[in-house]
């Protein structure tokens, strides 16, 4: 790695120099954004590696209160958010951080098709001092917006691009998912448990779904494909996925739901087939979200977040860059009742 | 009614010139702003009775697209908005008529001691085109706000002030609470049921919930107040309601619920109690939230509202208040299913 001269840092401008490509689509790499080709992607990816750069906006702290709102942006084209308890609750942790700095949270989906122009507007046209933006899918439809804005932004969920890199950007925080789905086979596992299936979220479309579903074969690398039933994250999702194994393989003797909604799915279908929970099949869930876990019968083991924290970690990156890594991972731990 | 000459409109300034008081304690008298004594505010209202004033907020129109958003603020000291599928299907009305004006959601919550002032700051800082307000409590903490304002703003549901009186200042959609409850008791009553029990929203701190047990009551004037008991328009809440009503009055034969969740929560407690619905017991719902109303175990006969038609409405009033009155009240009709 070449070091420059009196510690200073590498720019932009370095790394568009050496790679022999103007500044914005140096931008348009660190971005994600298509259009660039795959040679140039690859130098410029080179040259950045070698030259040490760290993006400019990462380090931009927010600092003056020129509006007092920070906008919370969330991509959601199947317009599932607003009702998911586990957004609900990383929303109250960023709202009670930024009220700690005399800020407020301003909340933008985008669902309609002209909303992402709409949005980024807005963004640009000095109405919030900065974003915390939710863009789940890799390639997503947020993640080569925020350069060209003057605010600071940070991605709740690691933002990956299409070919499975991440944006680097800004910074982000995301829970420890592949490391939590771990935990909850092993302690499966421990428990004797010799059929070991899993209903996965849309891991094809999101990460946390595909890093989940990468926990459970890190545990069991050889468990064949029969045991395993891609879902959605619902509620009903999961019944379908449950009912479809059970029909598969009827001698399961273990779930791992990669959410507590679909877990409670699971159990719904379990108790309507007369299969008892833990005795005949032990459940695991994942979120820990305890108005569901605690409510659910039998009450749900699962793999502990806390979510509230992500939330304040979020909005603290905002004001406090200085202090934290660019990426956070929050660590999970599993809570175990009585399913498992 | 004295009319002025050329029928001009009369003015803030006319009201107070007659009424011997300032234009801003007018403006405290239309916004229900407490601090004005009882003399004045009788003394104010008879005048503008009198004249026939109509405050001037109601008639401006949001043209100028200074900023393409428009806020939609939600008071919600408990927390519920976010997850309640009614205030969902509202919001992607709002959402759907703001974009077809080009106009883009931006969504606040009032939960934190410090969020009204931020609010209001946000919302008098130019950050916005207009507003469109939820404030559900009499006498709420939105109510005195906007009248400082120098954008237009909607109110959705009627904004009450503590003495029952409505908000003037700005016009207001809502739905019809007490029309729907007594299509839904009238059915109950032409299907033969003779005892007739009613789970009620939070009716001492919602208009809502007020009305409907208002319309409870026009249809069974005599029923005795063992019948009614109040819940909090959740499931759990609807569940404990219909065990209370069911220890104290075994004989009832018929339930309407407030809402569609309460209803849910009610079957549920009269299939753990063996109660056949509709044969032993009929039940009646409202909202006709489909999500909620199909799933049930029967299918939910339920008051329909058309929630995304509400929303767009009041979104339609701040672009074009001209066309529309100053109060909408969007009519019910019965959706029915097997549940009565």
């Amino acid at each position: 790695m070449t070091r420059r001269p009196h510690g200073q840092r590498p720019t932009i401008e370095d790394v568009a120099r050496r790679s022999g490509v103007s500044r914005s689509t140096v931008s348009r790499v660190i971005n994600g954004e298509p259009k660039v080709r795959a040679e140039v992607v690859e130098e410029v990816r080179r040259v950045i590696a070698e030259l040490g750069y760290v993006p400019n906006q990462a380090a931009r702290q927010l600092v003056t209160h020129r509006t007092g709102a920070v906008a919370v942006v969330a991509d959601q084209p199947d317009g599932r958010l607003f009702l998911d308890p586990f957004f609900d609750c990383l929303l109250r942790g960023i709202r009670r951080e930024l009220a700690r700095h005399g800020a407020q949270a301003v909340l933008l989906f985008l669902d309609e098709p002209d909303d992402l122009a709409r949005v980024a507007d807005y963004l640009g046209g000095g109405h919030v001092d900065g974003a915390i933006l939710f863009s789940l899918h890799p390639g997503g439809r947020l993640h080569g917006m925020t350069d060209r804005l003057d605010i600071p932004a940070v991605f709740g969920g690691r933002p990956l691009l299409r070919d499975g890199d991440t944006v680097r950007a800004h910074p982000y925080v995301d829970g420890d998912n592949r490391g939590g789905a771990r935990q909850a086979v092993r302690h499966l596992v421990s428990l004797g448990r010799r059929r070991i299936a899993t209903v996965t979220g849309p891991h094809d479309q999101e990460h946390s779904a595909a890093e989940r579903l990468a926990g459970y074969r890190d545990v069991l690398p050889d468990a064949p494909p029969e045991l395993v039933e891609r879902a959605d994250y619902t509620r009903q999702g999961g019944a379908r996925a449950m009912t479809a194994l059970l029909d598969r393989c009827p001698d399961l003797d273990a779930v791992f739901a990669a959410s507590d909604l679909m877990a409670a799915g699971a159990l719904d279908v379990l108790r309507e087939r007369g299969r008892r929970v833990p005795d005949d099949v032990a459940v695991v869930g994942f979120d820990d979200l305890t108005e569901i876990a605690e409510s659910t019968d039998p009450p749900l083991t699962t793999v502990h977040q806390d979510v509230a924290e992500m939330g304040r970690l979020l909005a603290r990156l905002l004001f406090d860059p200085a202090t934290e890594p660019a990426a956070v991972v929050v660590p999970t731990r599993l809570t175990v009742r009585a399913s498992a």
